[in-house]
């Protein structure tokens, strides 16, 4: 998980409550541009496991979004970052505007992605080279899932959970967490609501 | 919100997350019983604003729930201090098993009351004389609301702006989050699932 000022609070805890009940799966770390804490944009303040130049490989790499994206699409060390590692990861996710950094880092060149609805313009305009899909929860082009706004990541997450699984694993960890996850990603009611036409939202 | 070791992820941040996002009603203050960052049971570490004895007034109170519980139900600091400041407050909240600490702390006592399914027994012998309520996302008693489990925290989130700010401010929040909050309390898919019967499930 990649933390970076003004995340969004549930765009990262959603997935990782998730992905912590499946500890077989996955061993849940940290990163950070640098040493110290991190405030979310809701204000909670987050210790990282390392910095982006310490951390271990990544098999899985997920990215919130959030309000602190509009400064971190223009940060190169943090796109060169996701660049490199991405091309050795077996999989990159992303939550809510997070595939705005994906795309500016070049990841979703091609592929098929979606983001948050209040910001979709603003993020479509950050990959033009993307096949952005508006309808949708979640989004699997292989190597890459990107999910919706916030409470999709919790989706998206589980989803992934039961793509590397299985089913059982996935339906325990929903039951644990008391969510309703749904199987269709296609299943999108926020993507009929009107959206924001500016890029001068918070999101 | 109050944070004690092993805290539920997501019992903390899903309901912060939304009430971060109405700041002309809330102010979010992060409260541990030491100074220090604490760490959740899925991992993150997170930095408290203030500690027990020196935290400001509070109008609100939010407890989650997590593995850490069944430690804390022994711990006479925190729960005199719940009994004290849920005295002199509008609102005390809870989320998964954080009832069985408010049950403890005498809170909850002639009071109807629900927790998460999967250590409902377990919370039901904190508080002998409470009316517990299996089948509900959530419990509106007036001065006390508690949600069930974990992902529930968020339901009973979006309720509590509905009724301190109405209808219209609680819609709004949903939508950024892109959630699809339900106005029925009672609907409660989890409570008809089979439930652990013994005491020594991690919730």
């Amino acid at each position: 998980m990649v933390l970076f000022p003004k995340f969004e609070l549930l765009d990262a805890f959603g997935p990782l409550e998730a992905f912590a009940h499946a500890p077989a799966l996955f061993k849940i770390v940290l990163i950070a541009e640098g040493p110290g804490p991190v405030a979310s944009a809701q204000g909670p303040k987050v210790l990282p496991d390392c910095e982006l130049n310490d951390c271990p490989h990544l098999d899985v790499i997920l990215v919130p979004g959030g309000p602190g994206v509009r400064s971190q699409v223009q940060n190169p060390v943090l796109l060169n970052w996701l660049a490199a590692r991405a091309a050795r990861a077996e999989l990159v996710t992303s939550v809510c505007t997070g595939s705005a950094l994906l795309a500016r880092a070049g990841i979703l060149d091609g592929r098929r992605a979606t983001s948050n609805k209040m910001g979709f313009e603003w993020v479509m305009r950050q990959g033009p080279a993307v096949h952005w899909l508006r309808a949708a929860r979640w989004v699997d082009d292989g190597s890459v899932v990107t999910s919706s706004g916030v409470s999709a990541g919790i989706d998206m997450a589980l989803y992934v959970i039961g793509r590397l699984g299985g089913a059982e694993e996935r339906d325990k960890i929903a039951r644990i967490m008391e969510y309703e996850w749904r199987g269709d990603s296609r299943y999108d009611p926020f993507a009929k609501r009107p959206v924001a036409r500016s890029g001068r939202g918070k999101w």
